[in-house]
């Protein structure tokens, strides 16, 4: 098997001087670094990623070709810090992660204007690096072209060298919005966007319900694209577009479970817990993993049933993230308040809190250990994202859980598509049933518990990351 | 033919006091009530509507049987507040208004908790009411079930009288939105509506976009629904789903535009034009119409070229709605600020404003021959809707021009469908394609300007009030 040569915009590290040495440090959790390191661990190759920092800089230029570590290279680019700035803060977070996560007050935002126009340069700029660099990459691995910060590095490949041979793939890591959705982009954005992905010679998703929304914007958007079930012609080239979700390396997880770190926080948790029903849920603070319903169904419960107030501990551990963002910032506060509220009403007065609302220190260290502490003790877990492309804290709570913990999966979750047999589907607008799902969790008797932990379990190895690999790579090129 | 059963929530009319008399007053412009006037007034019947003030509910209950008025009977149905504030405040304008118009901030709402719940059950109860007025209406004329506030309507006819034999059509006059936001509904309310819906003969909108994405609904949430181009098998029952456009009435439209009021207005608002081309809009200040995108646009063309700013006068004639929203007076605010900033940026100095922000001074009462006296006048009109189920102004526009007006046009207006050929289609969140149309608006020479106003006025005259009625009774009786 041939080794890769991956390309995200975040990389699995940042650079940090110590003394005169620039060192590597690991990157905070979510997003798809936790995805990619068990397949570069698996695979090898080289890793291609964005500067984020002055360090970072330094680094791209005194090793251009990359540096080696854990086997595989790690390649930093050089990106200049405004050009990071359009590509990054403006087009890729403010514009594309809220459309493809429905987040927009359409009243307000978002406004395509020039200040937009300029960050879409900065965009194209940034995804021409990558293409300037993967032409310099030395061998003939396959190239993977991850997320929606590199959509037109493909076409950027191939309008430079028509000749280029290796097989060029793409995986968008986000859920797909429909074309009503879609169509908040302008005219000639949606045509370089939707172009730009189909100049690869595969497309994947996370679920087959992403896919198909790319299909529908293809066919709505792409005059002349033949649209199929899971292709779409497009100049000429047969383009498979397919559903491929994430895995989770098991073996390496139940290692990292089973670490010293993880068993402290085990430990120190479940002392927390104190021998009530643990509840958790394990989440960046972003808008769209949905904290503040997950308080609201929680609360809703406690007034449905006071009797739980003594019974069940809601373990909240949560990253704080963009907290530069002024929205980010009310967000999160409004998540304290709701976590103080439900403990003022349902606790004091010598009895214990219902919520521990665990906030990382430092968002930008991982907190892997913690997570995994707490999903090891939780009896029931809480996923209940607006919409996420996948959502791989299910997958890992389901491998992880020592207490045959009942998954609450939002049905927005690309996730949901493997493990909904297992799961407890919940819309997650809807606190009402979230609150049900959750007293339905906490009252569930043993038999059921363990035959859904194990529907869930099964459903998670049937996927590796090998496979992972494997389907989007046939998928393109037959092999 | 027959007359009329009209089913609305909104009537054409409210009552207020006279000494001892109640007396209908006519109600401000916007929403259905343009679109069903002519047809009533066309084709006779009885007219059904929510008592929304003590003054209505007191003519409810001294006319249950209604009062005749204009050739049609007015029929107040006794809502008590607290039902209609749970069935109109909260559900139809808090949650299906901004559902169907793709309007919630996601982090945050929509929230479906016990207060939805219990305004839900006021939502069905207000929609029994009416079930239960039609099954005592005389007379075996069809019944004509207007928007989204009745979803539940014909459920209920059905229920109580299985054999209810008098034809049942069903007409949504905003938007449909796509599965992936019809699902932020919890599951039950999602089958109640679409199901709800479906219990009528026929199903119409006004444009094939929204029909569509109604069918996709259902085929996604209705299992076992046989969803084909333009029907829906359901329970037993065969429903034509189609695309029918509301008409204006040309005849009367063009005498409304040629009153003695509309003549002082256009004379009026001529003065403040003072020579310089007229771009004018036409709009309730909702967060759909996009007023503030509009200012913005005007606000980027003027930047782009100065020159315009004392050839060119932007009447904007707004009427402000539900002030009693902080959203909607920040939102009003902040259209008033664009236009002082414009002003202040491009006018002053012994140069004339070139935004006239004309805020109708009650907006409880009608304004339309101020809105049909700047529409004569105008040169250009800009209809910018975010998402918009037809939005009437584009056709009236079209036909009350003295200039040759050219309708710069968001392609999510559903009267896009039928205006396409003669109108500048934009995308509503494109400041800076928006910006571009106006310009090309201002610029373009006279002959085009003649030939694409003819092509709307056709395209307008093609479709009349009486066919309107006929093709949504013709899909559903075959007749």
């Amino acid at each position: 098997m041939a080794a890769l040569l991956v390309c995200s915009h975040r990389g699995p590290v940042t650079y940090w001087r110590a003394g005169r040495r620039l060192l590597p440090r690991s990157v905070g959790p979510g997003g798809l670094v936790p995805v990619m390191t068990p397949v570069m661990r698996r695979f090898g190759g080289r890793w291609m990623f964005s500067s984020f920092s002055p360090e970072d800089r330094e680094v791209a230029r005194s090793s251009p070709g990359g540096r080696e570590r854990d086997g595989f290279v790690l390649q930093v680019l050089d990106v200049p810090e405004a050009m990071h700035r359009g590509h990054y803060e403006v087009v890729s977070v403010e514009y594309l992660g809220r459309l493809f996560h429905y987040l927009f007050e359409l009243a307000r935002a978002p406004v395509f204007d020039r200040r937009f126009a300029a960050a879409w340069r900065d965009y194209a700029r940034v995804n021409a690096l990558y293409a300037e660099a993967i032409l310099r990459a030395p061998g003939e691995d396959p190239v993977f072209v991850e997320d929606h910060h590199l959509m037109l590095v493909a076409r950027d490949v191939r309008r430079l060298r028509p000749s280029f041979a290796r097989p060029l793939l793409y995986f968008h890591h986000v859920p797909w919005c429909a074309p009503d959705y879609f169509a908040l982009l302008p005219r000639p954005v949606r045509t370089e966007i939707l172009s730009g992905i189909l100049a690869h010679d595969g497309v994947a998703f996370h679920s087959r319900r992403w896919a198909r929304a790319f299909l529908d914007c293809c066919d709505r958007f792409l005059p002349g694209a033949g649209v199929a079930e899971d292709t779409v012609e497009w100049e000429g080239r047969r383009v498979p577009v397919i559903a491929a979700p994430a895995a989770v390396d098991t073996t390496a997880l139940a290692g990292s479970a089973r670490s010293p770190q993880a068993d402290r926080w085990a430990a120190r948790l479940n002392r927390r817990a104190a021998g009530r029903h643990a509840l958790v849920r394990v989440d960046r603070v972003d808008l769209w993993k949905n904290a503040l319903r997950g308080f609201q169904a929680f609360e809703l419960l406690l007034e449905q049933r006071r009797e739980l107030a003594a019974d069940v501990c809601f373990l909240a551990v949560l990253t704080p993230t963009r907290t530069w963002v002024p929205e980010y910032r009310r967000y999160q506060q409004a998540c304290e308040r709701a976590a103080e509220r439900i403990n003022e009403r349902f606790g004091g007065r010598g009895r214990r809190a219902p919520v521990s609302l665990l906030l990382a220190s430092d968002p930008r260290l991982p907190d892997h250990h913690r997570a995994l502490g707490a999903l090891r003790i939780a009896d029931a877990v809480l996923v209940n994202p607006l919409f996420d492309g996948l959502n791989l804290v299910a997958k890992e709570a389901a491998v992880v859980s020592e207490r045959d913990a009942v998954v609450v999966l939002s049905e927005n979750a690309g996730a949901y598509e493997d493990l909904a047999d297992g799961a407890l589907g919940i819309n997650p607008f809807d606190v009402e049933q979230t609150a049900d799902a959750l007293g339905r969790a906490v009252d569930m008797p043993a038999r059921e518990r363990r035959s859904r932990a194990a529907t869930l379990k099964r459903a998670v190895r049937a996927r590796t990351p090998e496979r992972w690999v494997r389907d989007q790579l046939r998928a393109a090129t037959g092999r």
